[in-house]
């Protein structure tokens, strides 16, 4: 069952970041019932949670680990499920150079999906935007890569406090791994884009380290929950 | 006092399992001031959280054991006195073949029943029907059972993303152990279902396993908060 | 300095349990910013958190200690001033014979109070009513004596769910230890209460030992908490 | 790399003390996705968090050391960069005699500032001001100095219940350095305040050691989210 690829003493190893994150996670409310997930891309391997198990419970036993090159699995434990969301993870470690990528099903992100359907902020159902809000500095320019300047001249580094924060909305559908085609054609419509909202489901946002991933994904929850609560309130997203 | 019932240093031994979601629990707001509940089916005998007892203080040596077929206590902590939803738990291990029943006090049930109540999503008072949100795929098709095809051909397995998730509601009574024939009456009139509300009181849900009982107990509560902030917005619960 | 007062391995004796109980209401929002209190009664001795410390780090030698019957001071801490609620706690404790005081600053509690001075659920706004939910049934008439019949007749033991719980609201005033006599007024002018609110500043809640003052302060912030979300949804606190 | 400055077993030392701060207030939603920041100033020196690190996952030798006379840096962790807030940090030092500095980036805190800029809550847009909630006696009158009668003949000691508290708010900008002349203004405009609103941004607060910056942050957060609730309420925040 190659165990030794999943265990080790150092809490940054893949298999028990993986684990201490979740337990995080679970205390938010992105990870309930079982559901979201990480994804750590790590040497040659890639590390996912598994479908199904309770996330603050999770053991470094419980992961997968899958060779990222040939996608073949290293070590499957017995009984487990592999995670719906690996074609996605897989999506934005190949588009992006990610190497970590998180899913959740927050509320605040499946509201403002929710907000954005029903029109009530502007006439693009299909983006969530906010401008000039601080915390609008947390989100990287598409989450990944380096600090040279990429291809087509594009920006890198943090957004701004005056630009503004947009991110993509794809519609759900019945089975999480369909959603592959339709993320990836946002992720390549999207080069600024660090995240993907998904209708009614949650978000999947990813990182070039699990800092990074797991930053953003704290700053873009914050900017959701602030969404809901100043719609409330009558305000507008964009100024 | 039969001590040994409730012995154990294995960490899943129902009387250590019960005090570890209770004081979850508790951090969710599910078993405030003592209301809400655990019960566990395990081999010939039924694990119960007491009445009246701190459920985040809740020690093995609280709990009381019955042994399921002649429904006789074989332990009965001094001072101490049963659940009063120990009939409630018993219909659910009875009619769904559970082996873990939930029962909390959580503010979003309450008010989910609420505004059904008040017939401000839709018609039916007495049901709580929500669709088309990713969660409701955390949520069983009558919570236990197994995998095999059920009679009368229903479905197995959870519910889908656009299936309609549908919670019977059921009125409060004066005292808890009266409410067991409209429980049960829900429980038959409804058999795809794995938890039944109880107007201005809580939620009761059941499972094959605590880990099925615990996952859609979370899932149902985030798809009620959900709702509840759906509501406020103005956005139906059923597309 | 009569450290032998406050010194003790029992983490029920009151020096350590009014400094787990802080860091437990610390976490609920109810002790922030060194406001709210907690004052127990055993044997000859009270014992009484200060005024202006951080709730959540409290120590055992940062307690007060007052002779009952005398009043009198055993133990000072050096630095620190006898906490405002002083008075507040020994109405409680003489004219309901309690053995626990608490006093919160939690919003929900200043809440319910602001909408009742707006009149905005009914004529009378000196009185926080609210009917069939069942964590009523958490709440005790009184909140201190034994089971034997009280004088008078009235009845003795919880609400039931029927029942309408009625929590008065008094006036707050510039200095804390002024509410003494409203709060004693109320006490006597509502003979079945257990607590008294006390408009724009919190709670005061009492019971015949820590664990009946704890749940039922519990039971009173989840019906607080619950009424202002009812409010806002356009629901009736009382049937 | 001066780790001696660092280095220390006593857990109030500034170094530990605001790992421990950081931990606490991340849970508060108050420093998420590595935002806020903490400055204590002990002896001749000021300790700061550095930028961009995960304030909850903060050690001791992430800190940066600087002398507050010749604001030289004596210790300047590889790697990290000096926060971005330190200049405002050093505003509230040398204008106040401050002794500790909080920054937060309170969704509360963001909230009041969008509804004053609304003009929801009165025609003064560039200040936050309610009065008659208990909680504003947790507030300090300027924040630090000592309790001698200051110059100019203003009250020393706390707000009253009766008092109106009054924090001014100062437009945010695209540079958190560039803030420093406007925090200043507001900060000599505003003899009494111990804090300074950031439009769209957070909070900057201080005291005169940790105890009150940190408990005054605490009842500012709690009258931010009370007064996001009151207008939620149509309640009006000066009565």
């Amino acid at each position: 069952m190659a165990d030794s690829l999943v265990h080790s003493s150092d809490p940054l190893h893949p298999a028990n970041h993986i684990c201490e994150l979740c337990r995080k996670f679970y205390t938010f409310g992105w990870v309930t019932g079982t559901g979201g997930g990480v994804s750590i891309r790590h040497g040659d391997n890639v590390f996912i949670a598994p479908s199904g198990v309770q996330k603050e419970l999770m053991q470094p036993t419980d992961l997968f680990v899958m060779e990222y090159e040939s996608k073949k699995y290293l070590r499957r434990p017995p009984v487990l499920k592999p995670s719906a969301c690996t074609p996605l993870f897989m999506a934005a470690f190949e588009k992006r150079n990610a190497r970590c990528c998180i899913h959740t099903h927050s509320q605040w992100a499946v509201l403002v999906t929710l907000i954005s359907e029903a029109g009530q902020q502007g006439a693009d159902r299909n983006v969530f935007s906010i401008s000039e809000i601080e915390q609008i500095k947390g989100i990287s320019r598409g989450g990944a890569g380096s600090d040279e300047i990429a291809e087509g001249g594009r920006k890198i580094g943090n957004l701004g406090y005056f630009d503004t924060l947009r991110i993509p909305i794809i519609e759900n559908m019945a089975h999480e791994e369909d959603l592959r085609e339709t993320l990836e054609a946002a992720i390549e419509e999207w080069p600024e884009t660090c995240a993907v909202l998904v209708r009614r489901h949650g978000l999947y946002v990813w990182g070039k380290d699990v800092a990074q991933a797991k930053t953003q994904c704290e700053s873009l929850d914050y900017l959701f929950q602030l969404a809901v609560e100043m719609h409330r309130l009558g305000l507008k997203w964009v100024k």
